[in-house]
């Protein structure tokens, strides 16, 4: 693709290659791993730099036995056997970090995001988009993600996370197992998705 | 970084030395750079790929000025300025398209998203994943963007869509131009995003 400065191997590792997996091998995931994850994507925007994701790593057994038990029933099979299993939330009190992370501007926390209404629909669109940029990491990392939006919302929030937390997903990490995936399923042509004004 | 299998200059390109930017030289974004873009991220992953980003490139004098006059105040001269500016937003009728990008398992159409509700929330979330991936696929053809939130949302909606979409972001798109950055602002540490159970 001439029209992409990208390498075409790096093209291959996050977008064309890569793959939703379903099954993985048992080779753990690092703490290292995970940190090279988000020391990289750390870097993509958010509204105001903001940056309301939240990572909550599912590491015991215990708590992997809660999870699994509210994930639906056919994401509990590869939900028990990931080896790093992770749940992704949006932060709806990011503005007390908004005087750091805004050095600027940190009247934006009271200008802007004063109304919990505005900071959640704000938290969840931008949590959204860095929860892409993680399953990239997760790729760039030469790892598979299986993302999930299958599971009990509510029951996830009350068990893993609090009122000031919204779950986005919940992820599955490791390296690809045997028959770890579908057949590609059709996109959309460029036509169907672009118009022009 | 030895975690990741991303080459270094993938990673700068993407991630690490890309920034957003606020102004831009008045060399074109083509429409064949535009489809390279899409036919790069198309593969990432969405829940049931129901894929319901659209894009509505805004390329007209007629329609950039209508768009500029909805931008809030201070997004307005990078609006007039930049090369190409692309209105994302979710189709929230995406499950007519279902039956095609999910071949495999059809029903999803009716057993999941039969409820304009859940199918609103759905796409919403989906949309933000495939705008993220968006904007690292204009990236990876060595453009920037310009991603901004600060608009007048149910205008936007109005003039350049319908009630069968909802705009989630604008985005600047060009080569950056002089002074086109605010030196990086700070990001939060692992320790502060990502905790363990």
């Amino acid at each position: 693709m001439s029209e992409l400065n990208l390498h075409p191997t790096a093209q291959d590792l996050l977008f064309r290659e890569a793959r939703t997996a379903n099954t993985f091998t048992s080779e753990p995931v690092t703490d290292e791993q995970l940190q090279a994850v988000y020391d990289l994507v750390k870097y993509a925007p958010t509204a105001y730099n903001q940056s309301p994701l939240r990572v909550v790593l599912v590491r015991s057994d215990e708590a992997r036995g809660r999870l699994v038990d509210l994930m639906s029933e056919g994401n509990r099979p590869k939900t028990a056997a990931a080896p790093l299993v992770a749940i992704l939330a949006a932060d709806n009190e990011f503005h007390e970090e908004l005087p750091a992370l805004l050095p600027h501007f940190p009247q934006a926390k009271d200008l802007f995001f004063a109304d919990r209404a505005v900071r959640e629909e704000s938290a969840f669109l931008n949590a959204a988009l860095q929860s892409a940029y993680f399953i990239l990491g997760i790729r760039a990392a030469g790892l598979a993600a299986g993302p999930m939006t299958g599971f009990d919302f509510p029951a996830v929030r009350k068990e893993f996370l609090d009122d000031d937390h919204t779950p986005l997903m919940v992820v599955n990490i490791g390296r690809p197992g045997p028959d770890a995936w579908f057949p590609r399923s059709p996109r959309l042509a460029y036509e169907e998705v672009v118009t022009a004004v």
